[in-house]
């Protein structure tokens, strides 16, 4: 674990090791320096890739990579179906919302129908991070106060007011003064048994600290899957409790979907659905468009309302007949590709093939998942102490079998499976046989 | 002028229409109830426009349209470049920059080249809002301090940190209690002898004020034509003492070329150029990819590191390979169809020919601009006091002869003329006809 960031670093490429690399990729990495200090590579040795199809990536040199880790092209890289949507869409137009075009209203209807009933508004942006700021202020407004919860290992975007509220980005991000942390609800060290009521308990107590410092509870803003803490989804049910306290709080609750959204979880379609819960509020990004820039918050009517009503609000490229056509032919794909369900039986079978390597390798400390969204914890053999050398040395090892992935997690020991949901059963085997490999290298 | 809003609000449509439209158009509207109350239409009688080709759009009717509007199709509408540039690399590979990719580098150094050489670095956003979000948190953090300034009617974004300091949202909209508001430079009303050197007091004025509340100056951020304070280009070179007074207080200038930037104001690529200085920080956006989503934020190595060293900032869609062939194909064809010469040119043409206009015309107080960026000041005749009523006529009559233009201005009273940079001698022409018409039809 390093002292300034873990989920954004853990396993990124670092300048003392330009020297190791090949000639062109070297030249490559020097002429990033234009980008500035903010930009993080992955590996060791960074990837340079110029093609993908379906699940596989191909480097300049022709090598070909299974991709475990991107859920952006949520349908597989370079979908024709997107491409086709994309294109088409260019020929014809592509204004912006303050002009009628039916592409915005067929997606928002299409898209509202897989939400729950009470969810009956659609705005649309860019990114998660737009989305993420957007649905604050919208929980601000409605509930006259500004304080925030979110889990101590939270991401949830990079906007100046969303950055405040996502400590992964590191110890020198300074966090907002009216918000607080709650423990990440860490099943595997604290079991699942009555994680909810003492994850109700953690957020009660930070509801009363805001109060005692005279800062007005406004809500919670949750990863449904708890992502970058370390992926968390089991005992579906357990944010019930929660979320019900925090109603009687008088607070908002936010669903970030962004990671968990759009059928990953295999089990439902949203993240918070296997929690039996209703947000006020949903954000939703990544894997919206298959990597054409889209985002959204959903809410209800009256939770938009002390925000909307005299408050234009106006977004240059978002909604805009391009953006709309690349999401709505990636939400039929989802359909017609039965990408839930193919997410829920290969994500079901890829935990038990893992959860069988657990009881080999006892540095697999544990096999936790819903879906194709997968956490699997590095530990010091013979206790729950997390080991995040080894888990960098671990997806170091995946890359040299060309199979992509990456960390999470406060201590970045958390090994993040996160494929494109066309996922087949033969890439599971691929990444089986991979990972088996590179546990057996750790110990050589 | 309404009570609650004036650039974004000024000539919107209101609910109250809603009978007067035929009835396809009142059905698309109606279905728009999905998109919450922040969103806006156009006209009092909006437009569906189902295709767009260079300077024409055209509704669903068939109907042709000039658009004198838009600056986001910088080429035109559906430009074929820019549209296979997107296609064929949709077709490739669209991941992200954590991946090396020689798309980014390349686009980086070309646009760089484009900018003083002082301004060595920069970062890939998506829209406009989040380039001003993060400009402005490098501000910050490069001064240790957090006061902004920003002119009265200014509009730079819709993030939470950036609604705060964009008090053209309305009156609603609160603004953050560390930024504090200039005057607009309104060379209409108070000549263009001492601009700069009156801008410049008014400057130090709020920078003491901010100090006077405990709270230190970190920089300026300033559209280098002042869009929503209703376009005031003359005269070139007004803001040097302005930002040389910044300096010397020890602030940053970030200028914000979202509406300004590449090749618009023909006389320079960037409008802080006509003026001779050289900003600390730029954001650019709107016409950058020509429709698809990209910003930038160009900065000094020593200005990021602050911000930059030990923060890792990652930005989901930014940056993509799809991106950036978008932005290249759009700066190359920038230079290619010489668009910086051809907004000189047209641009001189159009405001000759307006000004031709206001000798015949007194409610066309004033004609200003540069290159394809005119401000038409619409005002009581005989005085310099602002007409909002008579521009919303204006320019409902420039929509019944099929040419979009817009207001701007703290009044909403001036008519933003701001069209594809492609703009030709005859579309030129038919505005002409078409606005001369429309000044007639105010008097019938």
């Amino acid at each position: 674990m390093t002292s300034t960031s873990t989920i954004m670093d853990s396993n990124s490429f670092k300048a003392k090791d330009l020297a190791s690399l090949d000639k062109a990729t070297a030249a490559l990495v020097a002429r990033r320096e234009v980008l500035g200090p903010s930009y993080r590579l992955f590996y060791q040795k960074p990837l340079h890739f110029v093609r993908g199809k379906g699940t596989r990536l191909y480097t300049a040199d022709g090598e070909e990579y299974l991709d475990a880790y991107n859920n952006i092209p949520s349908l597989g890289h370079s979908h024709p179906k997107v491409a086709q949507a994309v294109s088409q869409q260019l020929g014809l137009i592509n204004t912006h919302t303050r002009y009628l075009h039916e592409g915005i209203l067929d997606y928002a209807e299409d898209l509202l129908s897989t939400l729950p009933g009470a969810i009956d508004r659609i705005m649309f942006l860019l990114s998660g991070s737009e989305a993420n700021d957007l649905a604050v202020r919208i929980a601000k407004a409605a509930s006259g106060s500004t304080g925030i919860l979110v889990t101590q290992e939270a991401y949830h975007g990079n906007t100046d007011l969303i950055a405040k509220l996502s400590p992964a980005i590191g110890a020198d991000q300074p966090m907002a003064v009216d918000m607080r942390m709650i423990p990440t609800p860490d099943t595997y060290r604290l079991g699942t048994g009555d994680i909810g009521q003492w994850m109700a308990g953690c957020v009660k107590e930070q509801i009363d600290d805001l109060r005692r410092h005279g800062i007005g509870f406004a809500g919670i803003l949750l990863d449904s899957i708890f992502s970058s803490d370390g992926v968390f989804p089991d005992d579906a049910g357990f944010l019930r409790p929660v979320i019900d306290l925090v109603h009687e709080e008088g607070g908002f609750y936010i669903a970030d979907e962004v990671q968990p959204g759009f059928a990953r979880t295999g089990e439902a379609f949203w993240g918070f659905e296997r929690h039996g819960i209703v947000p006020d509020i949903v954000t939703m990004g990544k894997p919206m468009a298959n990597g054409i820039a889209c985002s959204g918050v959903a809410t209800k009517a009256e939770v938009l309302s002390a925000f909307a009503e005299g408050s234009p609000y106006f977004n240059t490229f978002a909604g805009s007949p391009v953006a709309m056509a690349a999401a709505s032919a990636t939400l039929a794909a989802i359909r017609e590709d039965g990408l839930q369900e193919n997410a829920k039986a290969i994500g079901s079978s890829l935990k038990e093939g893992l959860q069988e390597l657990a009881r080999s390798f006892p540095e697999l400390g544990d096999v936790r998942g819903a879906g194709l969204f997968l956490g699997l914890e590095i530990v010091v053999p013979g206790s729950t102490r997390p080991d995040h050398a080894t888990a960098v040395k671990l997806i170091e090892e995946m890359r040299e079998r060309h199979v992509l992935v990456s960390l999470c997690g406060p201590a970045g020991n958390v090994v993040k499976v996160r494929p494109p949901l066309a996922f087949s059963n033969s890439d599971k085997d691929l990444f089986l046989s991979a990972f088996e490999g590179s546990l057996k290298a750790l110990g050589a």
